[in-house]
């Protein structure tokens, strides 16, 4: 058995008072995520300011055989920065590790520690007017090491790819305290197993990252948004497919969000929300593009989509942006309807599937018909990334159902959801990754050779299984 | 002893006579590739025409325990695809995995098998208003499997991204015949560790990649092209910030050429070879942008930009393709580099390095001190991806010396080269990959712990060490 007291003593010796959390309450704030709570026992909270104190924090640990939990911001959704139930585990939490190492407009390369804020990743990157693109709701407070490590997505997928796909170079450790490699910066190199993609998206089970070197663009000079309402998910992909004649490469968002959706935000929003007009469509989407040229006219070019999508009457009606307020305007519905799932009360059932973009249609009517079979009469919310074919699907109770009747048909409707992305050659997880909660669904997505290799590469980075165990398989 | 007659036999009897070469004369094309001849011997050409020959041809290999290398159009710059001395080997070419799949307009997919060549991807893309973002002088004959398993790169990758930034799902056997996965066509799933990325670039050492599914973008409407003749390395990064301001992300190539390259091309065309102007300038850039918006009015952009440029003497002077013909013309420089290097007669050194971006200049700079130290008055040329940080450097033997001298020096030079580009954190290899020619440089590039987790996955996915062995290192 280890010995938890030994361990936390060695721990605060080697980082200070201010870098080993062991009281009940400073704890307090590492016990959850955006939607669980730990079930595990936390020794501590490990706070190391630098790359060697993440190493010898690794290495006392591995000696000592105790469980490391990696954490950023602890904006995860699925259980990935908790300890299991049968876990005593240490925190290793990378929010001292604060440093912007360097910004090279050059070359358009930034290195940054882990525990940099995507938000002050951003911020740091338009000062010198570059733009890294990873953007989504949870900016100012996750993490950047965690973005990377779960590959978040968010609203810019369909222009700049996954945070993945930002990634130049990679700082890492391993769970015996050795380090990987340093964050190189070069834009290309072709040299041996891509180890920087096997650590992006692996959850913080096979090292821990301490840096991170980051692709930079030029910051657009221009920006154009659009509200359109639209009758039917197939128009929704007609839609898309003539923004890409008209637009090209410059959409930057094609977000989705289905009339209950909209309607729920206005509920929760009340006098302060705004609605652009009279809206009674099933469909809406929003619209955005940006360049980084003077050159690009997307103003006429996000008018000629309009009118030329009015009249095919693939869009009801519409609205562009005129101005910096109007187009925050427009931004609010999306992000209200985030705000108002996630203030629902009550029971709720949150998905995050994937599917080939052009089965959308496929995917929401079967989900709708799905649903409507296990929980009669439930209000569904559809609202997600149409160009990633990512299309997040709520649903809760019927109104006069309870909570509990409700609560234990949520499994089936969680399982409906995966069966159905799966039967289309979908993902049981678009963008928030496998954490605790999607393990079966993992193993159920996945052929055993490819989960055969997965255990056989942790074995490799992390033989005593004490990096974060127990997230996404093992 | 594996028996080799035996297993001759088995895969004749499977494949059939068209399906498994012995004879002479039909192994002779696979002796070699761009570059090196095999050392080993070849016990005979398999082709399997679909995944279930493929999956068949491995296992009746690994149960003889034979090794198995493979091949797809055979224009590899590293010997990646040739048996070492002591390998009796067959190779399995993808030359009948030919199949297009499917092509998918809405979500921008298309699925193809290993042996379709570039060229015929991208000419499927084109036939439907898409592009695939790989190209390069091989696009002809390269397969487009071997373009993911060595990450191919080229004169786009400025604008797109490496070969592995196209890929959206991999099809691939392991050594044993097991099917690892089918070809995703998704643009979004965060489920597991990335495995796709781990086969891109891993030279078919750890799996036989049968089909990919590649993203397609819109076809540009546009595109404008010109030529500058500058300076310095300094100079040549400035007009690349510049261009950069003012193209945004439209650069699709922002090529660099030394004068003694041109002039080598200019010698070698002789005759049919076109000088757009006078130019004495120490470098050329060739400068490329493409749209795939009629909004985007490029022409204007580069008009700007080169108005910028010799206002405030970055270059001496200019020139824009005003016609396909003209555009033609100043992409036949570029190449005919390419081509006047590959027909010199006598020993040439031929490198393939990356630095970051910003420290292009000062890599050049030892670049050209080193090779004079080592051959002194040796001609020295440079060409190459300044947007990518991968000049290719080659030097030729000074008129007066003898090719044995010369050759003798050859391997000084390499590591002088090698130890350069390291020297300023740059890679040994940018876009040709390892293969059996890089083995050491990339012993001296990665820490002991990138080598060591390296070979784990290696025994990972092929522990009997059957696939390719002693490709990248082991």
């Amino acid at each position: 058995m280890p010995d938890h007291q030994a361990i936390a003593a060695r721990l605060a010796e080697r980082l200070g008072s201010n870098g080993f959390l062991r009281e009940a309450g400073d704890i307090a704030p590492f016990r959850r995520d955006s939607v669980y709570c730990a079930e595990g026992d936390i020794i501590g909270v490990a706070r190391p300011a630098n790359l060697s104190e993440v190493s010898d924090v690794l290495a006392l640990c591995h000696d000592a055989g105790i469980v490391v939990i990696p954490r950023g911001g602890g904006t995860g959704f699925a259980g990935g920065a908790l300890p299991r139930r049968q876990d005593s585990a240490v925190i290793l939490s990378t929010d001292r590790l604060r440093a912007i190492r360097s910004v090279d407009i050059v070359g358009d390369v930034m290195v940054v520690e882990a525990g940099v804020t995507l938000q002050a990743v951003r911020d740091e990157a338009a000062r010198h007017g570059r733009l890294v693109g990873i953007d989504h709701g949870g900016a100012g407070s996750s993490a950047i090491g965690g973005n990377i490590a779960t590959n978040a997505g968010g609203n810019n997928v369909v222009r700049y790819g996954m945070s993945r796909d930002q990634l130049l170079g990679i700082e890492a450790v391993l769970s015996d305290g050795r380090l990987v490699s340093s964050a190189s910066t070069l834009r290309k190199s072709n040299a041996g197993y891509d180890l920087r993609h096997l650590l992006a998206g692996s959850e913080g089970t096979l090292a821990i990252i301490t840096a991170v070197a980051l692709k930079m663009r030029p910051q657009p000079v221009k920006r154009v948004t659009g509200l359109f309402a639209l009758a039917s998910p197939d128009a929704v992909l007609t839609l898309f497919a003539m923004a890409k004649d008209v637009l090209g490469e410059a959409i930057a968002a094609f977000e989705v969000m289905s009339q209950a959706a909209l309607a729920q935000h206005y509920a929760h929003a009340g006098a302060s929300a705004v609605q652009p007009f009279a809206n009674d469509a099933k469909w809406s989407v929003l619209i955005e593009a940006d360049a980084a040229s003077v050159f690009f006219d997307l103003d006429a070019a996000l008018a000629a989509l309009t009118e030329r999508a009015l009249e095919m009457e693939i869009v009801r009606n519409g609205i562009l942006a005129a101005s910096l307020a109007q187009r925050d305007a427009l931004w609010k519905l999306r992000e209200g309807i985030a705000v108002a799932m996630g203030a629902w009360r009550g029971p709720m059932v949150r998905t995050d599937t994937s599917v080939p973009v052009a089965r959308v249609p496929e995917f929401i009517a079967g989900i709708e018909a799905g649903a409507q079979r296990i929980v009669p009469g439930a209000p569904t919310f559809f609202f997600g990334h149409v160009g990633d074919g990512n299309i997040h699907f709520n649903l809760a109770a019927p109104p006069s159902m309870p909570d509990e009747t409700f609560r234990a048909r949520m499994s089936e409707v969680y399982r409906m959801t995966e069966d159905m992305a799966l039967s289309l050659n979908g993902s049981v997880s678009a963008e928030h990754g496998i954490g605790q909660s999607k393990r079966e669904a993992l193993m159920r997505m996945k052929t055993p050779v490819e989960l055969d290799l997965m255990a056989g590469i942790k074995k490799v980075f992390d033989p005593g299984g004490l990096l974060n165990p127990g997230k996404i398989l093992f």
